[in-house]
């Protein structure tokens, strides 16, 4: 019997309504390499979100027919949109569960719990390739490996990223999240000093208990004098930045350069010898970058980071270190923990969505569509 | 009998008070390996100006003794000047003009006509190591050679950069100054389609006239459609940059970003995969580069383009093919045009002063000291 259950999809169309709705599907039988996988835990990240609600304006949000939701997505937003316009798409890039079925030449597989990337994952089965599903390590459990994949490989991906372009110590911004807590603690452990930028004594707290040394908070007066000094202690000359929007990434370049020139003394008119580097990797604000380049000079990039492209700059044998190390500290370096988690349905209450969009209450949701 | 003459100098005081000044200074006697130059002709370019006004506001210009002339620095822009505070510096990059002395291994340029680099031309003499000049061509004269080394070496370098990162096409802003045309010939010789973006009818005319094939000026109300065209048509996916300020560069990017998604197709989130490069060389608007990265993915990166890091990329046996090439075509290729010539004293005139601030009127001038 084939399994069949619920499947979130986004829908925008070209009248720019995007409809949230959960659809019923039957998933395939699995090819010889393929297995189903009933999932019991997915991540709701600000990567899906961007998918899930694309630009559209949660404020606009109104209930239609059979659970679904729907919302406006503003006009001068659509021209970016145009590629998935009429295409219904399944969300959730990453999760966890147990393999219910599997082909003949993964047989193995069957009854295992495994994580798992590469979209669809909010609903109740997913069929997928064995090459995109990691076994979890015994007495993982599938909110354990809900997160094993974007995050841990992102924060490992910053790590290499700053070794290959020859930098020796690292900023990060939104500094708390789960993926900070990752890039803090492979840090600490591969003796990596580590910059955090955050935005209140809170987020400041839950670093400082795992062991960071260098904490700024963008809500103290004396932020940037406080930045320049954590980054002339660390030399930390690359940046990676979750909000992307506005004049923060400004104000690091400039911290990094007044750190550069007072540890060289001199003066030149095209600022110091120093390179600079910041890679926005996020949207948290999605506002325009705000470079005040004549305040730190000639020597500086900014760029985006994207983890697929990264990855496969890397190559392979860096990156299976990398997955093998993911399995290794499953629950120690790569524990992700969540807010609140809820049922495939709930994910689908308004009230639930406008928590997602309420960035500042710290919200961090799993889906469990065992929950209902 | 040592050589005596003008210099003009720059100086920042603590309390913001910037002085331009001629001052009378006496020559050493060169070295083994070093000549001194009578100078005949120094241009003034932005980078220069960039020196000499610093971030002084010309609106408070006032006369002072000697003929002297004093301007108020904004008090926040003193932070990034604070280097220089005291220190009377000498002005203008380049230059060219007649050896009138020459040390004991040198002895052969002695009468020779030649060009120069090195900080300190606006002067009537120069003591320079040898290595740092290099003879004219027959026939060439000085005002052929006072821009030999910034604008050519460059324009070459923006085709070199480009061809190391990948790149068959580029934009360029600001395209019809004398480095645009020198790079839009060196475009046409070398096959390789360049994007000149201009603001005016006139300025498009002036790169018509040598042979660009595309051009796009900002003040036409369909700019980013023809924009996006030109990019379409030449795949160009770098650019360099000489504004800097405002939302041009991201306007680029952007149009870049179109043309990759059009001549690809389908729709990612996240945006094309072509790479696209923003090289920021100049500050003709100083405010923050304004970057709407959303428009545009995350294959991007933006940063600081500046000529002597980059020579210092490229290698030695590359500047030096890129030298000869500059002296062979140095009628031709790297010819510049000025305005406007005038003496030493002219150009610490009130009202040149106030023409080197007013960039919308074109004028270009050469500095030739024998004029007074």
């Amino acid at each position: 019997m084939p399994f069949t259950g619920r499947e979130m999809r986004t829908l925008i169309t070209d009248d720019g309504v995007l409809t949230l709705s959960l659809e019923t599907v039957t998933v395939a039988e699995p090819g010889d390499d393929q297995v189903v996988v009933a999932i019991e835990a997915a991540p709701i990240n600000p990567s899906d979100l961007g998918l899930m609600l694309a630009a559209a304006d949660v404020g606009t949000l109104k209930a239609a027919e059979g659970g679904a939701l729907k919302f406006s997505v503003p006009q001068q937003r659509l021209g970016s949109l145009r590629g998935r316009l009429g295409d219904s798409l399944a969300i959730g890039n990453e999760g966890a569960g147990t393999v219910v079925r599997a082909g003949r030449n993964v047989a193995h597989l069957e009854g295992r719990k495994v994580g798992m990337i590469g979209g669809g994952m909010y609903a109740d089965y997913r069929l997928i390739e064995a090459n995109s599903i990691v076994p979890l390590p015994e007495g993982a459990s599938a909110a354990d490996g809900a997160s094993m994949f974007v995050n841990p490989l992102t924060a490992l991906g910053f790590v290499e990223t700053a070794r290959r372009e020859g930098h020796g110590a690292l900023v990060h911004t939104a500094a708390a999240s789960n993926l900070g807590q990752m890039l803090q603690k492979i840090c600490l452990a591969d003796g990596i000093p580590l910059v955090n930028i955050v935005r209140s004594k809170v987020q400041e707290d839950i670093l400082r208990q795992i062991g960071a040394e260098h904490v700024v908070d963008t809500s103290e007066e004396n932020f940037r004098d406080k930045l320049a000094e954590a980054l002339e202690k660390t030399g930390a000359t690359i940046a990676f930045d979750a909000i992307g929007g506005g004049t923060l990434g400004s104000d690091i370049l400039r911290a990094m350069e007044r750190a550069a020139v007072r540890n060289a003394g001199g003066y030149s008119r095209y600022g110091s010898d120093t390179f600079k580097q910041l890679y926005i990797y996020g949207a948290l604000d999605t506002s325009p970058a705000v470079l005040d380049r004549l305040s730190f000079g000639f020597q500086w990039s900014a760029g985006g980071w994207l983890l697929f492209p990264m990855l496969g700059r890397f190559g392979k044998e860096t990156v299976e270190a990398m997955r093998s190390r993911v399995v290794t500290e499953l629950t120690t370096t790569f524990a992700s923990s969540y807010t609140r988690t809820i049922g495939l349905a709930e994910a689908l209450q308004p009230d639930t969505l406008r928590a997602y969009e309420r960035k500042s209450t710290g919200e961090k949701f799993l889906i469990d569509p065992t929950l209902g």
